[in-house]
């Protein structure tokens, strides 16, 4: 018989469709009662009128470009946060800018049930390679883990010989992190000869898993499963043992919709994802991802009877996750008005040897000795990562408006 | 009227005696009981015997080594904690190694006494520039924050344009983090036309806090104070708005012995900080600090009546910390043995820019090309710290058998 997290997961389409649609319609309530942004955006709507979850297929999406615009006003949170139960406790800050907050409430990321499909238990200890820094995945995970009465290690980013030794010494059961660290550490502890086989457990997030990671760990006794979070969401989806798609967070409405619109799709049909997480203390309303999936039919032979998508299958927009971290066109923009030498540029995001590498292609008439050295170091300033740079003849890039060229296969 | 965090603060000594006699020899029998360490270091006493706080004296020291030896035969803790309440919720990680239980104890770190101090209180927003990887530092700021009811910005160590962005935008009242890293984001405002300015006060710790930024910092309207803690212990001394030495936290029972030894000075002498903290989740008893300080006679103007430090004097052995970061001998020596070339080596560690410098000395017989900087990537890579390396002669270093010198000056 397989555990579940709570006896939510095996409810009957009724049951949570039921329940479901009284919970996101005193949400919405809820967030135009107490969130002003949302006070204005759903100015309009009468909420008398909405009955079912087809319903909400009318109200207005709220999009990325809309928070950073919306809190640049105001911050820092631009109107859309409702702080009236919970203390805030924390304020993150993503690329964008865009801040996030974080409340005293329990499991605020809802990151608990993603961490019990991927077999963490109360007494479990977590080393955990997300960044406390800035970013709330650090956070967002150690949270759950809290919740669940699992210890954490707090590895962070960097310093991998000291995450290393740590590791071999506490002998932590579980990881999470981005896959690629997880990969990192293992091939470290390797070539160190050092025991790293007490972790036989994994959550992993924060980019694409690809199939061989997933079996390198596999071969070392590591179940690793994966979750779809994000820093103005936490938990959206999350997959089981049962490896067959990524189950819909209990406490989330999630619509597939024609990218660009907010007019949702068919199950089976590829779009962007939009969510409505039921977060009293920040509720964002049909909030547009701009991640790409789809709604796979039939439910997963674990027993949890929500609906699946198929997990992350690219950006809707030109936005990237490169090795974890958001780059936005308005980042690559930046670098190029840092050197007025850049007439036009194009960023090519690749995956090199199981880990992604970026490139920003940079058409220039004179191209001066220590220019390239001089915009890697713009771009690493910039965008917290480091990215080549190729200097190019003017003429030589498409000029099809693309900024940011993902060049990865996430089959 | 000075406000305090509590009514405990100012107190009489008598009261303040009978209070802290009672709870420290409380505090023993639980160590004795319930930590399997403690039981054997305490097995020869006979709590009994034990009526007055001058009585502790005849207990043993817990040295930084004997936490390393405990746990590294019986990791995370080698015994040394109590963990028969609270839930343990972090391990973290600190150059040793040692580990520190974190467990969910309301302000665990004692954190909260020095913030509000500073003048932090409920409402405020802190940016907390400490770094939550594998070290408490972040965590034990954060955590008194929440229990004041101010809300932290995790910032971390690095992206300081990030972090200077932040900042700007969401205008936190506070700092929280080491002096030298607040200096560094003025300057940079100041170079990029930044507005900082909202933040009006500080509580800085982690290195030595020099005349000159606690002056910058005044000239630009910030309140910087300092407080003394460590990793194993947290909170032991505070700065209040008097500015006029250290005052030992409440719940810290604190001693000055001659170095060495774990006999007790008069007061006005200089010597070793023994704490023994009233944590009953990690009951150090009589812990050698390894810092050198001494006690100031008379109480301090704010109107908080215990005893007072002059605050960090030095390190009474040849471990130093660089940069927030502790440097061991047994470091140095790892660097030396990877590299078979250097016969002998002294770590010297200078103020140079107002920041910290350290410079290894290598005596080596053929001093071969690419050595040097080989050296430093083993310095970065073992110490966590950028270090430059100094190729000499043999025999030019002095045979005093000093592995760390300090030539530092911290009045």
């Amino acid at each position: 018989m397989t555990m579940h997290y709570d006896q939510r997961e095996s409810r009957t389409n009724d049951e949570r469709a039921a329940s479901l649609t009284t919970d996101v319609l005193a949400h919405i309530v809820h967030a135009k009662t107490h969130s002003p942004a949302y006070a204005e955006i759903l100015g309009d709507v009468d909420i008398g009128d909405l009955a079912t979850l087809e319903d909400i297929a009318a109200l207005p999406l709220t999009r990325k470009s809309e928070l950073i615009e919306r809190q640049g006003q105001a911050p820092p949170f631009g109107g859309l946060a409702a702080l009236t139960g919970e203390p805030l406790t924390q304020i993150f800050a993503s690329p964008g800018p865009i801040f996030e907050p974080q409340t005293a409430r329990v499991d605020y990321w809802r990151t608990a049930r993603a961490l019990f499909a991927a077999g963490i238990r109360s007494g479990s200890l977590v080393h955990n390679g997300f960044s406390y820094h800035l970013t709330p995945a650090g956070s967002m995970l150690e949270n759950g883990c809290h919740a669940l009465g699992a210890a954490v290690v707090p590895g962070g980013v960097g310093n991998t010989e000291q995450q290393l030794e740590t590791i071999g010494l506490l002998k932590p059961d579980a990881y999470c992190g981005t896959p690629s660290f997880l990969g990192i550490l293992l091939d470290r502890a390797d070539e160190a000869g050092l025991d790293v086989s007490s972790i036989d457990k994994a959550l992993v997030s924060g980019e694409a898993y690809l199939p061989n990671l997933r079996q390198k760990f596999a071969n070392r006794g590591i179940t690793g499963l994966q979750c779809y979070a994000t820093a103005d969401v936490g938990l959206i989806a999350y997959e089981s043992s049962a490896e067959s798609g990524m189950i819909v967070d209990e406490d989330v409405y999630l619509e597939i919709v024609r990218p660009g619109t907010g007019e949702p799709l068919p199950d089976g049909e590829v779009g962007e994802v939009v969510v409505t997480p039921l977060n009293p203390d920040y509720p964002l309303i049909r909030f547009a991802t701009g991640d790409l999936s789809v709604i796979l039919s039939g439910t997963s032979p674990c027993g949890r009877t929500n609906r699946r998508i198929k997990g992350w299958m690219g950006r809707a927009d030109q936005t990237v996750k490169v090795r974890g971290m958001f780059v936005h066109p308005s980042q690559v923009n930046s670098v190029v008005r840092r050197h007025s030498e850049i007439r036009h540029a194009r960023l090519v995001v690749e995956r090199l040897d199981q880990a992604d590498a970026m490139t920003l292609y940079c058409e220039c008439e004179h191209r001066a000795e220590g220019l390239a050295d001089a915009i890697a170091g713009t771009i690493r300033e910039l965008c917290k990562l480091r990215g080549g740079v190729e200097l190019v003849e003017p003429g030589t890039l498409p000029n099809d408006g693309i900024v940011i060229e993902d060049k990865r296969s996430y089959d």
